[in-house]
């Protein structure tokens, strides 16, 4: 099978140009087939906030009613989207920008309302991923840039977590490819020590994981993530790595971050 | 040669709700390859409102400042894009939303500054257009949905006319396809009475359409969007039809509108 890297990016990465224009610099310099999902950062806050569309929280989670999706429609799938796509062009990288109703790459559906209304939030699975479509444009040539929105097949836009997006696009197309996926954190991986950024533990599997947890070593703002990324292991998905993302190439070779297996 | 029909639609069509779902509906059910490639609407001028970004109009033209080009990405190629994007799949298109940055299909030069500085706008050249892209999508089932940005390969979007986007791709891959091009305006067609919508001529060439204009049978309005039309004559493309949104089905069966020939 052919070789897929799927890079994650989040707000940290986005938010500094400098930080983004290095990252792309290495996405770029990655060999073989790729992915890139991106998150949104601040900007989406920032032009809601500009635009008078209160941001309303639940538990510390985002809701997604008509006015955000708006907003998130226009920084994810607009500025951000094609903003990372035209560096990446000037870089040589034959990237096409994406939101999951393009192609029909990521049906969702609108999440059930129970205690929390998230509002026009789109739950997804991996087993609906337009892999075709996806199979299509990378063996075209073209490397596929994500914004994190799906569509419910409708009509609607929907507002879907970057991480999730990332896991369930590589369960996916992991019938099709072999498939390795990174997470780009604020850190070099997970640490042993949270406040040692050398402490990097080079590899981790679930058991490791669960005592980890247990014993409060992995810093609650990982656990969300790490939950997210450990996910998709026994999917098909051959590696995750959780790496920052200035050191993705080293990752990518072996040489830094975490591997989950 | 495989047949291909590019249509283009403005604002008018995207600003009523209803008036571009039918629109959607007519451009699904046309038959064969096709491309839709869309203006903005009112959308960016409230969204630059809102957030406080002056619109700046000299002699008519917007100016594109650093904020107006960051709203024009958000609003053509997030909001307005993603949208038909969404209700082109819900009827059963595969559509896939670009800007001209996406696969490198429309590079750009920054316009020079002469008497006026357009800022972030993008002067394009049929030559430049990247078919190859555009043929490997159309070629692989995808309906491409374009909204009017461009890039300078530098990785730095731009701000381009879609009536000019409509024409510049419609003569750079009728190399390779046998070309139609459909734009849909207010009127039903180029009306020899501008008070009677049943006035219109069926078809009309350069020769014709210089003695309307003469005469002041034209309505100024019409006339930088003619010129832009028949531009794209003897230049490989078959046929340019000027006609209404609502009418294209009849206007693509020869039955509606004004031919340009």
């Amino acid at each position: 099978m052919q070789k897929l890297n799927i890079i994650k990016i989040g707000g940290n990465v986005i938010d500094d140009p400098e930080t983004l224009r290095r990252f792309l610099e290495d996405f770029t310099a990655l060999e073989g087939l790729k992915i890139l999902v991106h998150g949104g950062g601040k900007v989406a806050t920032q032009v809601a906030t500009g635009l008078g569309i209160p941001v309303r929280m639940v538990d510390g989670r985002r809701i997604t009613d008509e006015g955000m999706l708006r907003v998130v429609t226009m920084v994810y799938a607009g500025m951000v989207n094609k903003n990372i796509v035209a560096q990446l062009q000037a870089g040589g990288l034959n990237a096409i920008g994406l939101c999951g109703a393009d192609g029909n790459i990521i049906p969702a559906v609108k999440r059930p309302v129970g205690k929390i209304d998230y509002g026009f939030v789109g739950d997804i699975e991996s087993r609906q991923v337009g892999t075709g479509s996806l199979a299509i444009l990378l063996n075209s040539g073209f490397s596929p840039v994500i914004a994190p929105l799906t569509h419910d097949t409708l009509g609607q836009l929907l507002n879907t977590n970057a991480d999730t997006i990332a896991a369930t696009l590589a369960m996916a197309v992991s019938e099709r490819y072999e498939v390795k996926l990174f997470y780009c954190f604020e850190k070099k991986g997970v640490l042993l020590d949270p406040e040692d950024e050398e402490s990097v533990i080079p590899e981790i599997d679930q058991q490791e994981y669960r005592r980890l947890k247990a014993e409060g070593i992995v810093s609650a703002g990982m656990i969300p993530k790490l939950d997210n990324a450990f996910s998709v292991i026994d999917h098909g998905v051959s590696s995750v790595f959780i790496c920052r993302a200035d050191t993705l190439l080293q990752a990518a070779a072996g040489g830094s971050g975490t591997r989950l297996y």
